[in-house]
């Protein structure tokens, strides 16, 4: 599958290396190539600079956020919450008419220092602004309550654990499924929560993770529903 | 120990069934005594009316809030999100002082139908404000991110799982911890989450929780966090 995935941040480079692994054709998209290829030294998380991930990476192709968009089958939003729609729209509305949107992002506001506070919350959410922004696109949230070196290895967990997925296309979720499980997803801990409304519940389990991070001292970990014994 | 619980609901009634069978002296508070007797028939959780209740549990007391606030020497809030303060403020602000009070309630609205939307998150949480509210109390919160038989009943689900603590006094915190052990939960599955700040996280686990419910068909569920293989 062509897949274009938006933001070149560690959930970006993250799932662009394990879809490339996979044997997709991969093209991640930036606001400005130019001045993401300037960058030099190692990211927050320690990762390298684009510059340097893409020499590694020479299967995966650089693009705009309309190059990317436009070249992909299958969309995945990965850029920072507080920038999605913006981003969203540079890639531009009829390259993402019609096609499945994964969005992993999270609208999380660390402009005013730690804790990040919601720059949606309760009564909306992000995946809704994105859907209600570009109603021809399928958006599907999920992979967003996690870091993103879970996403594509659930097996680093000690059990199997949960994600989630929000979103109006019965089709879209089905899509979305299927590409998890190559990521290593079982089936039945992928919890189809219902519409995009859904992805309100998601994304407000964003402040008790960042908790559990410090707490825990590490990002390591994902919720799992126990149900009553049988 | 004398224990004062606020909210004759399923979560106060729960509760004080639980703390009567460890054989603790329990008083559960109501706003109007002889309103809450005139009713008969079962609640919506097909629970008795607290009149036939009070004759099964003949241990347990009925008062006002400000008599079960007065009696106990630790205070449970079971009372609804939305009407905590004022029921803490019926209880009276010299019934609370110097005391735990141990808060379950979430601020949670359901006057616009379901789902329900919280009546504060994000940058604020009910705990914090019954903290702010009652400065001379010592609010731990807990307990209310699971239904009202697990509270009290952990060992039903299928496999361990977790709960929180969040509030400002440690000392608080571990009498807290200590009672809850007392109800089955085992002390490493009971995360202490930091400051009341904290509560803003497991408040707002709410929203997914209600949706959960609707998923499952059942309440009978809870989180476990799960961390890396070591």
């Amino acid at each position: 599958m062509k897949i274009g995935i938006l933001g070149t941040g560690v959930v970006g480079q993250t799932i662009a290396e394990k879809l490339v692994q996979l044997g997709h054709q991969v093209m991640i998209g930036t606001r400005d190539i130019k001045a993401t290829l300037a960058k030099t030294g190692k990211d927050n998380f320690g990762r390298p600079s684009v510059n340097e991930w893409l020499k590694i990476n020479t299967k995966i192709q650089l693009g705009t956020l309309s190059e990317a968009a436009s070249f992909g089958e299958f969309i995945v939003n990965a850029t920072s919450g507080t920038g999605s729609i913006d981003a969203l729209k540079m890639a531009g509305d009829n390259n993402l008419a019609n096609k499945v949107l994964l969005d992993i992002s999270n609208p999380l506001d660390f402009s005013k220092g730690m804790p990040p506070t919601l720059t949606v919350c309760n009564t909306d959410s992000l995946a809704e602004q994105i859907q209600r922004t570009f109603p021809k696109t399928k958006v599907v949230k999920s992979l967003n309550t996690l870091t993103a070196m879970l996403m594509v290895n659930p097996g680093l967990l000690a059990e199997s654990t949960n994600i989630f997925l929000n979103g109006n296309d019965s089709n879209a979720k089905s899509e979305v499924k299927k590409l998890l499980t190559t990521f290593g997803w079982n089936e039945k801990d992928i919890i189809d929560m219902g519409d995009i409304t859904t992805a309100r519940g998601t994304e407000q389990i964003l402040p008790i993770w960042v908790r559990l991070w410090g707490t825990l001292q590490t990002p390591m970990f994902n919720f799992k529903i126990v149900i009553g014994k049988s």
